[in-house]
């Protein structure tokens, strides 16, 4: 059976941060936190270190039972056992990705306008993750929707979804205020001096 | 049914010949000399990218009967519909790939000595590829094995293997003597003036 997902607080991580021995503390501390979904994004390395790093991720995150997507890869979400995938526009196609993980895998999809909204929720997506909210140097090539880009997508989808890039304590309600179901997280809680506290402080405003 | 594999002249790309947009046309070439097997072995694109290149690969293997693989990655392996996928000793556990991709598929493992040929045999490979059996500039950071090495595998495995690395129609007889099935060649085969020809030349010297 499909899992039902709680968007509010979704880590996902980024490559940069496996440049740091203390990843694993850190995510240690933000699934302690709260995070409601986690995603293993980590783009430049090799198949056999993704999928050690994917296996030893889904193990912390089984320890929380919090689920765990994978970014882009679905032979290494298929290797880990993980929830399903996030694909991008220059992933593999949703479909394709539906087609190898069957029907009870989660397929995230990221939508930067309605029509690619639209067009993900015609492929089968089981959520949309819409950006870049706010500037980020988490992605630089990103153009930024705003608000104002999440709510056009809410105007013309049901499927959940959550904003991405740029998203803060200070900025985080705006976001659940315009209609998505969460945000999709990176520096502000994986750069957060008290990750712990941090993502605790994230779960309290999506209350 | 697994199908059985031609291993005499098996074509491998890589990532620098698609920078070359007659790529098609000299794999369409290779395939009219008599390739018999291909690998699709494209390391450093988005996964989007891959899956397009693979696909039409995939289609211009069809057109002439040859199965293809795909290098490393096994989700694009499936998402194409190839016969398999071969992995290196830095790409996904055979055993992962297998699981993944099923009973038929054909999962190639890359050994350099008889300890890596064996851990490959157990671990369900269909073919081992060895090398590099001469300095090769496709890939400089691999150690050469020689003959003597593709001697020494042969002596430890009935599995079908192919020496790769620096095959020309120089050497080409000499691998095939000390047992190995066929080569796997890149350079020799895709940066020769006439293609086509000299395919049909590396066929006439596995006969």
């Amino acid at each position: 059976m499909k899992p039902v997902l709680d968007y509010r607080v979704y880590l996902v991580t980024d490559t940069v941060y496996f440049n740091d021995a203390n990843i694993w503390n850190k995510m240690d501390a933000a699934l302690r936190g709260g995070v409601t979904l986690v995603q293993y994004r980590d783009k430049t390395q090799e198949s056999r270190i993704l999928y050690e790093r994917a296996l030893k991720m889904k193990a912390l995150c089984d320890k929380y039972k919090v689920p765990m997507l994978v970014d882009d890869r679905a032979d290494i979400a298929f290797a880990v056992g993980a929830a399903g995938v996030h694909v991008g526009q220059s992933d593999l196609p949703a479909e394709v990705a539906r087609h190898m993980l069957g029907a009870d895998a989660i397929i995230g999809v990221s939508a930067h306008n309605a029509e690619e909204a639209l067009a993900a929720e015609a492929a089968g997506a089981d959520y949309l993750g819409c950006g870049a909210v706010y500037p980020t140097g988490t992605k630089k090539d990103t153009s930024v929707i705003g608000v104002e880009g999440l709510k056009a997508i809410r105007a013309v989808t049901k499927l959940p979804f959550v904003g991405i890039g740029g998203v803060t304590l200070a900025n985080y309600r705006d976001v659940l205020n315009v209609g998505a179901d969460g945000a999709a997280i990176v520096s502000a809680i994986l750069s957060a001096d008290d990750i712990e506290s941090t993502v605790q402080k994230f779960v309290q405003l999506s209350l």
